[in-house]
């Protein structure tokens, strides 16, 4: 499908490339922290945006063009490096570091200052995104991936930034339908939930009763 | 509420703060698609690094604890700078420039590479994240503010990376309850359709009839 990428790269050179392009996005998450946070002076603010700017321009000098997609390695590892939520190397994303154990598919995250809706609260689109996320993601651990085809979200209590929980399980598959149920959890309060449907997509369903496994992920 | 500050400032040094931290904003935006996207080398990424620790650490020697807040002015004006969707001085946030007009609130904006998703396609999540601040913001600009109790999101065609519009307006308010619907178009063609219903919080309530105009704005 469009925008999939088969890289020639040995797991050897992916876990390099995460070593490399990790800490640099960990880096640019401090910076924008910082960003929101800071209150230097004008001359101060300056010489920053001097040095924003060369680190970017370096960082220009050798790029992907247009967006990065979805990377595969000549071993069938997929990366989605790039995503805006568990994106390793994008520092929108927090990023989530989405696990499963025999119960859920969940993350454990912690959310600065970036994250802010209402005052020291995590903005609800972004508990959205997460959930969007993680219920996804527990579709394609589940073997039945699909696009989000509706997520409704109900927000409980409000979401303190700092240490959050966000889980989800498949609750039933119908047909290419996956029906996932979901929460964001502080202090084992649950603080938002939600419930999602997860379609597969009409290209991929024409590739028989076995897509290629990996092909759809968190984010799609 | 907890979270709101009065800032001693005059409408001429709030306008001096938004000329001074939104264009650091937008070069840390740019670094950030710069980090998404880069492909250079070892050698160069430590460069880069070196220099956004040097930024970091600048804009850091003066900051605000916690998080931005919700800040208020003299004159009674509240900024959301720090807001997750709309916060001129957060890099995290596209922003979101929102308008109103007699029909609907809107926003028309360009999504760069670190809101991917699917590839080339905006994350669902992000979308939802939209949704929620142009739904919450159409419910205050009808006089009706809230939280967001619940948003029901249905996915319709993938949306492209790119020029967007979303765009919002008040469906009904019932006593505490503002119910809102909006949508994301891309190219006249309607990409996600979203259902909010928006809830004064108790606290608020309980100021009377008629709590302060802005207390509550978009992504509270």
């Amino acid at each position: 499908m469009f925008g999939h990428v088969m890289d020639d790269l040995s797991p050897a050179e992916v876990e390099a490339a995460a070593k490399l392009y990790g800490p640099l996005a960990d880096r640019v998450r401090e910076l924008v922290a910082a960003t929101v946070l800071t209150e230097v002076d004008g001359p101060d603010v300056a010489k920053a945006i001097e040095l924003i700017r060369e680190a970017t321009a370096l960082l220009g000098s050798a790029a992907i063009e247009g967006s990065f997609g979805v990377r595969w390695t000549i071993d069938g590892k997929r990366r989605t490096w790039g995503n805006a939520v568990v994106g390793l190397r994008n520092p929108v994303a927090p990023p989530l570091d989405i696990r499963h154990d025999e119960e859920q598919t969940y993350a454990d995250v912690v959310l600065g200052p970036q994250y802010e809706g209402p005052p020291t609260l995590v903005h609800g689109g972004i508990i959205a995104a997460m959930l969007d996320q993680v219920l996804g993601d527990a579709a394609v651990n589940a073997g039945a991936p699909g696009m989000t085809g509706t997520l409704n979200i109900r927000y409980r209590k409000g979401t303190p930034l700092g240490p959050v929980r966000i889980q989800a399980a498949v609750d039933r598959v119908e047909g290419v339908k996956t029906y996932v149920t979901g929460q964001v959890v502080v202090d084992d309060v649950v603080r938002a939930e939600a419930e999602g449907i997860f379609i597969l997509p009409k290209e991929v369903r024409n590739l028989g009763d076995n897509p290629p496994p990996g092909l759809l992920a968190p984010g799609d």
